[in-house]
């Protein structure tokens, strides 16, 4: 198809596909002569990969071409590719405390609690610092998290994880896509999902549900 | 104690507590004189809450003053009063789709999957325009939430989010600031939990654990 199909298929205007192209986000089309080119299926499927990085999920236009790169060329490491392009999504944390320098630990609270939990884990993941922080914001509002909310928190948690790893593509482009738009993407879910699950909790112990 | 006092416990500047006091979002303190107030432990937490409100969880200052006043009048509706506690909280969603203005039913992905759970939810609460949003977004991207994992989600997040009900105290003025505070600080520490879960149940599946 001529790029104003392709602009058309994917809600898209010709100057942002043209921006794509000049930024390498994707390959250029078939030639189709000297002022024209022939795209398909997997330009409107690349494009609808950058629309969710960079609208969604919020990535800057530097941190998309990070991630294409590793779907491109995933490398023979998938574990390592998956860490590193999950580490390209939002939040940025440039300053997540790196525990106390007197004791040399980082990331105190988050190693507590993952080592609680039992889970195998990256110190040096992107991860494991956003833990960290949230955790301190937790403790320094005057809610820390108990050992007991972390048993329930993070059990619930690993068995919908298990379920987003268990449906894992087998090839290696394809996990690393899925990985980052399902990481991305699923996170509102969730979120959503858990305010509307405290509605539901309260009104049955409230006993005072929503009126029709 | 003074408001000098005041700033080195709580961590803030003088001129960020005057800015409170002028903005009405606490309290002035016991008049010591013309030029002197005295502050206590409730100026103390109350600077916790509105720093929490403020700085982690990003809300701007008019929405900080309506949770705060939530909290200090919290109404004879309590379940009410919480779900306008927790709409005050981002993301703010200006024009989340309505749905299909030619059927009328507003948020058709949102309500969809909240009757598939079985769950109470009132139509006009914020987080099922945010759940719409989200559902929209995933579909867009081609990974559109099937009902087994949406019966995975539900399941695993109804469990954590009665665990946090049933942890709300009794008094209102306690469990609208318990209920705002735990939604907002709680939120990122769950998708970093569920990110690290994700790493753990990768690393069982490629067999390919980090190194120490």
């Amino acid at each position: 198809m001529r790029i104003s199909e392709l602009a058309a298929t994917t809600g898209s205007s010709v100057s942002t596909i043209k921006y794509y192209l000049r930024e390498g986000l994707m390959p250029p089309g078939a030639s189709r002569g000297a002022t024209q080119a022939d795209y398909g299926p997997a330009h409107v499927h690349r494009i609808r990969v950058i629309k969710a990085l960079a609208g969604v999920a919020g990535l800057p236009i530097h941190k998309v071409r990070e991630v294409l790169r590793l779907i491109d060329e995933p490398g023979g490491n998938t574990f390592d590719t998956l860490g590193r392009a999950v580490a390209a999504l939002p939040p940025y944390l440039h300053d997540a405390g790196a525990g106390d320098p007197q004791s040399g630990t980082p990331y105190p609270l988050a190693r507590a609690a993952l080592e609680s939990l039992g889970q195998v884990f990256d110190p040096g993941y992107a991860a494991v610092a956003q833990l960290e922080r949230a955790l301190q914001a937790v403790a320094d509002a005057g809610i820390p998290l108990s050992d007991e909310r972390l048993g329930v928190y993070g059990r619930s948690l690993m068995e919908l994880a298990e379920y987003d790893i268990a449906g894992m593509p087998g090839e290696a482009a394809a996990t690393v896509e899925h990985a980052v738009l399902g990481t991305a993407l699923y996170e509102p879910v969730i979120l959503a999902l858990r305010r509307l699950a405290h509605q539901d909790a309260a009104a049955r112990r409230l006993g005072d549900p929503p009126g029709p």
